[in-house]
């Protein structure tokens, strides 16, 4: 289904940019997991809009309301209801959408698949529907930290041609944090963060690459042909607004290596642990992780909505032209970091399960 | 389930390299299509073994049989089963591998995961599962251009750092069945060519990127949040063996532009058809198809098995080495242009089904 | 999953008996519905608490809030997240519970399953969940009455031996409720009434057969092998709180009868409409409809909560004893009605949608 | 899907009656699983047709061919692929069909709901298609039996209005295979069969009741809400052809008594082992299991051909008359016996892996 994601752990994510509010149902949590409000809310605050100057300047204030499936602090298996208000809904910034569509927006695609469309804040093509992956994300993170001890990291990697300089094996939580670009290369984010700020005020946007990580990924788990753990990694962060590519490991540019170059050789130490001694295939060998990190790339294009006029159509499929207005982000990466962990920890929690039905 | 791709138009593969057969049961396609075996058969032979020398010199005929769900020549409506034999299994070529683990090969994960292991050529993890994906796929490209006019074309664009220069909007099948690279560009077909010999000569192997084109996919396909037509496109390519990386639209490259720069400009003609100036979007926005060409880009890496001897680990997770051999393709892109074609046929054979069912 | 219902249209509910609420999200409806918040009340109403003298007295508005999915009136194709806040949750009826299981309860299997549970109310095992199936099937009959001219009927046949006579053929809405019972037959109902009033008084409980019908389905509805029309139905209904048998068509009566009595003959009229003489199938023949009306019935047991004391044991597995407490229905029948009518329509609009995608 | 049963442990059955054979795919089967072929051949004999003078005369010598995911003779986790080949297709006998439907079969239906039908033998309606049932549930029953010590048994317990006397408990394997008829009480055995015998000649035709216990399953299997135990083995059973009703415990039956008489209380023995004192319930509460034997039972109609001219209409939609032909079972149920089994497996081995999944 649509707004469906995820087989064992499967979330249900619900809710319009100016409708009443915006939440996720999870479903299959395992029972007995102790969850701390504190943390889910600590993810939505990540992706909340207002956190910098450098994002949307929209005051949502994303308070998580807990329904059911949580009960004395504990995950009982039935399932998770989330819910965050929305607050800051200025639909008159959206008037004239109601009858001309913005382009490399979702207003006209909408139109011809349903006949009929919120025209309010994009609806449900807002990114505000990433609330719900957030919060269901953060209790993905939870399992998979508490029961598999796996750690998930994503930052910002480039920002249009601004290239930061990371060390993938090396990278903290804290570094990342450190800046509101989220970039864990203190050099490159104070130019990124300047350069953001410039577009910004052009009224124009830039997009940039984010960069993933999960440690201590146990080999074994993913799936042989379709549901390969980099096919439904690629999904899920194909899945987000904005994201027009994905890679793994060694990605487009490994396809410039020969295979003698390419090939990950095995090594086993004296406790025979195996390793790799390269990581081109990026912890993923057969779709099935290999025990090394897994390593992810993904493409973000440049912010649809800027502060100029364009050409467009109108609901009549008449030419007209729009000028963008309303308060948005001049480049999401900042903000898309939390939601790339959401989903990455998504994509963990159910092949977690998964592996565990096949082998206990 | 892992070896069960589609929601509406569903198949599910089976079959390991070295067994009696592979095949494919498609489940939920329409009934009163009308299928000739040799269009099926025709599809199967574009990636068979033995049809070039630049190709994997193994002996299969790959005859499809068909042994369900189509009665004088026309689909029921019911599960279509398709098989085809195994016929030149030389399962002494992978006597060594029963012990020792294949660099960058699914041997050593497939252990682990599942705890045995089909070791004769791969078994479940070998490139000869797609064989059911193609024969799917067939159908599907059947149905799609019968009931809805869309063609699907894919081809090679580069092989390691040989770039064809080709116009997606003009590209026809003939072009790229011309040569054996399957690059609609001659010239660079040509260097292509010459550079696959080489490789294959040294015993080493190269990767490169395939583009694909979907011609007149009407509005309104995919679907908005998980299931987004890029995202089940990205998941199909990337469960393909040793795909690395999907693009869609601008892709990657995409990162370099602003927002005013990348925005595709509607325009409306006379008729009021509406079409956009640029197609950066790729045809798809929102996760909808917007009505123009859906464009992609998929990196497939160096073929992992190389006649090299390369250090490893054999099953007691001993430090060994082992020397490649047996008959492979040093560039797997020639024959999987027909398994790229394939997979962008069961995403868009799915898709209509799911705008049919809301809609009608 | 558990929580999860239907194929294309697809409902999920959250909630516990004494959490914050209880809800549904519907994924999949089609767009452009024309929906009456009072449509949905009204059948929420038909299931509420204290709406009789017969039910239990628990005092709830159940009033629904919808979230999300319609927009000016009208389904937009988007999830339709709807809400019931719980507001009359008297938990200290449940504190004895809390340590010791209630016979034929679901406390002794929901700690086996999980380790863990929310023992206020029978939590996520109440019959309460059963508010988010009632809103989701009023938007199934919006539906299915708007877009196929579909109705569907249930009513109360039997209440312990008390035996309702019954025309499923003539029976209408008004009839079924002109009575807190919800038998049609007058005669029967004042009996039934005054049975589970005496049975009520007597701290005890009974059960009864429901039996429904859709009229207008037309020909062609429904799937060969697994997804038959009865298997949905029964599954449906069986996944009612209570539900112990199912029956379509002759059900187990018909294993009286030898097959020359049992067929159903074709015949046609002038029009070429074709019909059965008779309607043993209930309406479906191979798991698809056949145009006849669709006839069910399902069995109730006695409401597992009496006012007695009874032997049981506790959370550490020791024989004592427990008292029954609490408000609730000495017969679930009158209460258990709309609840029918929604699963079966919830599996025909899932179906009607099933049938569009294959055919248009 | 349509042709699709179970969540993790999935089979797709495939095939028609005089197609050229029929077939099963089971994905998610654990790993490390010694098979037996004899194992699955045994189960498929039980249900063959010819193999008792009171069950269809059709040879078909019904042999296995396993096609994939058994390696030296252990389940790899990977697809295993089952064909049966039709041998004694007789599609003479079914030339009248073709133009005229058969009353109380799926002819008319089937063309309804697809506009094209294999019209030989019944098609995909034909019960053929249970073979697949049948080979993927002798898996199911192993899995069942090695890792989890789960015992399927049924029976018939009524032929029309013959009525046997059987302890659920204590009935074995040998009782019910010691006589055609599949009923463990030998007096009511002979009886049965003296009557099919007398049925058959008149060539007409009966049903009757199966009874099944599942014994050994561990409290905690199953899911509340839609998902229950009892629902999915409803569903599972109602998908059989002929089968009108279905019935958990106490059934219909348990309608009669009140809720004081119908509770199970709890008892626990000094090793804290908990049982209850009687078994209403069929082993389930709340949709899970509660570790008594889980009871259920079915209604299967009578056999649809009987050797009589009958009224119907052709594919024209005109009157006129059909004079049943061909070699069918006067009584569907003693070879429905072991295709019961096969349901029961396929879903309890489905539970077992999805609450392995939800807790290790």
């Amino acid at each position: 289904m649509s707004s469906q994601f995820g087989d064992l752990f499967r979330i249900s994510t619900w809710g319009e940019s100016h409708g009443g509010a915006v939440g996720v149902v999870v479903d299959g949590c395992p029972p007995g997991l102790r969850i701390a409000t504190e943390e889910i809310q600590a993810e939505l605050d990540r992706r909340r809009p207002g956190q910098s100057s450098i994002v949307t300047q929209r005051k949502e204030s994303d308070t998580v309301q807990i329904l059911s499936g949580i009960f004395e602090g504990v995950t009982t298996g039935t399932p998770i209801s989330m819910m965050v208000m929305n607050e800051n809904a200025r639909s008159g910034d959206y008037d004239e959408m109601r009858t001309k569509y913005r382009p490399s927006h979702a207003d006209f695609t909408y139109d011809q698949k349903y006949g009929v469309r919120d025209w309010r804040g994009g609806g449900r093509s807002s990114a505000r529907e990433t609330v719900g992956r957030v919060a269901a994300g953060a209790i993905a993170k939870i399992l998979l930290r508490e029961q598999f001890g796996v750690e998930i990291l994503a930052w910002v990697e480039t920002v249009q041609n601004l290239q930061a300089n990371i060390d993938p094996a090396a990278v903290t939580r804290e570094q990342i944090e450190s800046n509101p670009v989220r970039c864990p290369d203190l050099e490159a984010a104070t130019k990124m963060l300047a350069h953001i700020e410039e577009i910004r005020k052009q009224g124009n946007s830039i997009g940039g690459i984010i960069c993933a990580v999960a440690r201590n990924v146990p080999a074994g788990w993913g799936e042989p042909v379709f549901d390969r753990l980099e096919a439904d990694l690629g999904k899920a962060i194909l899945s987000l607004p904005a994201c027009k590519g994905f890679e793994v490991g060694s990605g487009f540019g490994g396809t410039q290596l020969t295979g003698i170059e390419h090939n990950d050789e095995f090594q086993a130490d004296a406790d025979k642990n195996v390793t790799t001694k390269t990581n081109l295939s990026g912890g993923i060998q057969g779709g099935i992780s290999n025990g090394m990190p897994i390593r992810i790339r993904a493409a973000f294009k440049p912010t649809a909505t800027v502060m100029r006029e364009q050409a467009t159509v109108n609901t009549d499929h008449e030419n007209t032209t729009l000028q963008g207005r309303g308060r948005h982000d001049p480049c999401v990466l900042p903000r898309a970091v939390p939601i790339v962990e959401a989903m990455i920890a998504l994509v963990l929690a159910d092949h977690a399960l998964r592996q565990r039905a096949l082998r206990g």
